[in-house]
């Protein structure tokens, strides 16, 4: 079974949203081994919206759609799809009783437009959305599958995993691991394996770069678990052999995720001082569920007076040095770590942009550790992307470091 | 002229990446008045991609590649499309200077498969890339226009931006605005004006909701500017008589971006005491340029131990009330004006999930603000979203709260 994915909305085509919902179904798809050929996007106008649905019935067996389910006048896809199949749409009554429901345990009145959500495809197998109103449906008509589902992220994507998953998964199992680099470009990765890229045909290797890394996703078709394991394992200690320096996990983990998992296994506690940063890497970590038992806290040391007389860094340090210093990120570190009694402290100060610091470039960073057990040292890097960007590599550099630099 | 973007590479039809080039571009094309009426992805597969090109040829002027420019043995745009259009592909030479280039200035050797990036399609206009190594392509056959662009956003937005859009930019003017809405839902407000939205055609007034907020965009068709403003204004005005209470922007802006404005023009200062938003709120405020004017720092305090020794709040708090309690909010918002010396303090304490805090359930949320002139109070929310949107929209409401309350 192949399958297309068809966003609808004019809020995407003018560029005022991103599609993540198309991202969301074809990692899932991936799970569980249905292939996606094509991505579409089309407005909120019938005739487009029609001719989109025909293309994709020529080359899919498996058309989703993802959005114009809404109770506004331009939410389109059940109407025009059938109109388009000459089906009729019911009121579904479980539907519309969730709805009434929904609106009675927020205390709002139901508005009317709120019930035209609550029509489906007469015989279609209907989706409950538990957490906003539109249901979603999933119908078999001349041997082509069609599934419905919200737009809105929060209704879609738990209705996909926990009712269309189950309808949908089929007999060809597809396994497949992804190896994260980072630190190494992809031609130069691609450079130290191309013999095994262009000798591969399963598993298939496939590379990737973004953000300052790399990754590499292996795949193999078999209905036998643990033979693909196999394939994917040797396959990985020659990849390894040669780039696994830069290695530093697997499938949907993060640098951050790993430097999470690092500081618990080596009971490890961690503080931040970030100045350019404002809270980056903070929020990354407490982004992790159970980070608790790692990190009590931090600050955010933009001003100097604060660095000073909230941080404890020296004056003298400031006056002689600047704050975008190497001197600087090791006062940071070290006084975040005594102030917090941690046995890490990390820190990050340089010039974000768009303006110049201390007569220093867009993208000077200096990071600075201190360690429990005296080490402290810092890195330079020298940036010069955008001022978000700049806050994303620092981030990730220094726990590209702490993953080398924690135990040794 | 109307467009159709075709994203280029099987890591989007994988899930491994959101399509935010497309976004980007679709956005830059509204502003100039190109109408967009199809996305499309395919993966790096030499015939599907020819066949979606043939599809967007027959519905489109101009068609928009980007990616599979680069030195992989899977990026085939250039090579698909200079079969199917059959023409030939020639090494241009400015363009193998820079890659070469691009290689000394860092120090690395260049590895064979990057001079591939250097071949261009024979006879078209060659766009320069200045923060990579792909060059992208425009050419004119047969009425049809193509545009190549590389895959990485870094390379893309920039080249799009300086070379392709002077090409592009049509005579058709468009004027848009977005007004931004808070704190109303989508069907309340489309309720709400409801005869606004059926009566009009020019302006066309576009309602779309995400992650709590609502945003109408207002476009009118006319080259001449005073006037089609004008018809945005009157058409806004009618809005605003309706849901003006929740109207906080305008166009790109942002709650937070809002609030830094605010606190910039009443020359006022704000610190944050974060406990499960983790810096959030801290890392979005110093996300935009110049923030150090009204921001001097603030505290991550996830611990208790934190929340009493560094920030102050009394240990008899935490003891009768929890850490996620109003008394709790209250005393660190105050602690944190105090600290760092601030005119506002602004404070996060809830449960974030996955797990319950203290028998509270997910997505109890305490916000706590503390004002120089003594005003006092906090809010609470009930979210139990997920951890992630727990978060984002603690930080929307307490932007929200500030924007209302910081003046009076």
């Amino acid at each position: 079974m192949n399958a297309e994915i068809i966003a609808v909305g004019s809020e995407l085509l003018l560029g005022q949203i991103v599609n993540t919902n198309t991202r969301f179904i074809s990692t899932k798809l991936a799970e569980i081994g249905i292939n996606v050929f094509y991505h579409t996007v089309v407005g909120d106008n019938r005739k487009r919206f029609i001719d989109a649905v025909k293309i994709a019935e020529a080359r899919a067996d498996l058309i989703i759609f993802t959005g114009g389910l809404g109770p506004t006048k331009d939410d389109l896809t059940k109407e025009a799809l059938a109109e388009h199949l000459q089906m009729a749409l019911v009121h579904d009554e479980e539907a519309l009783l969730m709805i009434q429901d929904f609106f009675a345990k927020r205390g709002h009145g139901m508005t009317e437009n709120n019930k035209k959500q609550a029509l489906v495809l007469e015989g279609s197998h209907v989706l409950s959305n538990l957490h906003g109103m539109a249901p979603g449906m999933f119908l078999t008509l001349h041997r082509k599958n069609y599934l419905l589902l919200p737009g809105p992220p929060m209704e879609m994507e738990p209705m996909f995993v926990d009712y269309a998953i189950p309808l949908l998964s089929s007999d060809s199992t597809i396994t497949s691991r992804v190896l994260r680099f980072y630190g190494i470009g992809e031609a130069e990765l691609e450079t130290r394996i191309l013999d095994l890229l262009e000798s591969q045909t399963d598993p298939t290797i496939a590379p990737l770069a973004s953000d300052g890394e790399v990754t590499l996703r292996l795949t193999t078709k078999n209905p036998n678990v643990q033979f693909a394991t196999k394939k994917l394992d040797e396959i990985e200690a020659k990849i390894t052999d040669r780039v696994g320096d830069f290695l530093y996990g697997y499938d949907s983990t993060s640098l951050m995720e790993e430097v999470c998992k690092l500081l618990k296994k080596e009971n490890l506690t961690i503080s931040a001082a970030e100045s350019f940063t404002g809270g980056l890497f903070q929020q990354e970590l407490t982004a992790i569920p159970g980070v608790s038992a790692v990190f009590p806290g931090g600050i955010v040391s933009y001003s100097n007076l604060v660095k000073m007389q909230v941080l404890g860094v020296e004056a003298e340090i400031i006056r002689d040095h600047g704050v975008v210093s190497e001197e600087c990120a090791l006062s940071m570190a070290r006084s975040v770590r005594q102030l917090f009694h941690t046995d890490i402290g990390v820190s990050f100060t340089g010039v974000a942009g768009p303006d110049e610091l201390e007569g220093k470039s867009v993208g000077t960073v200096f990071i600075g550790f201190s360690f429990q057990d005296g080490r402290a040292f810092t890195q330079m890097l020298q940036l010069g992307l955008t001022r978000n960007s700049n806050r994303i590599r620092a981030v990730k550099q220094a726990c590209s470091i702490l993953l080398k630099k924690c135990i040794y």
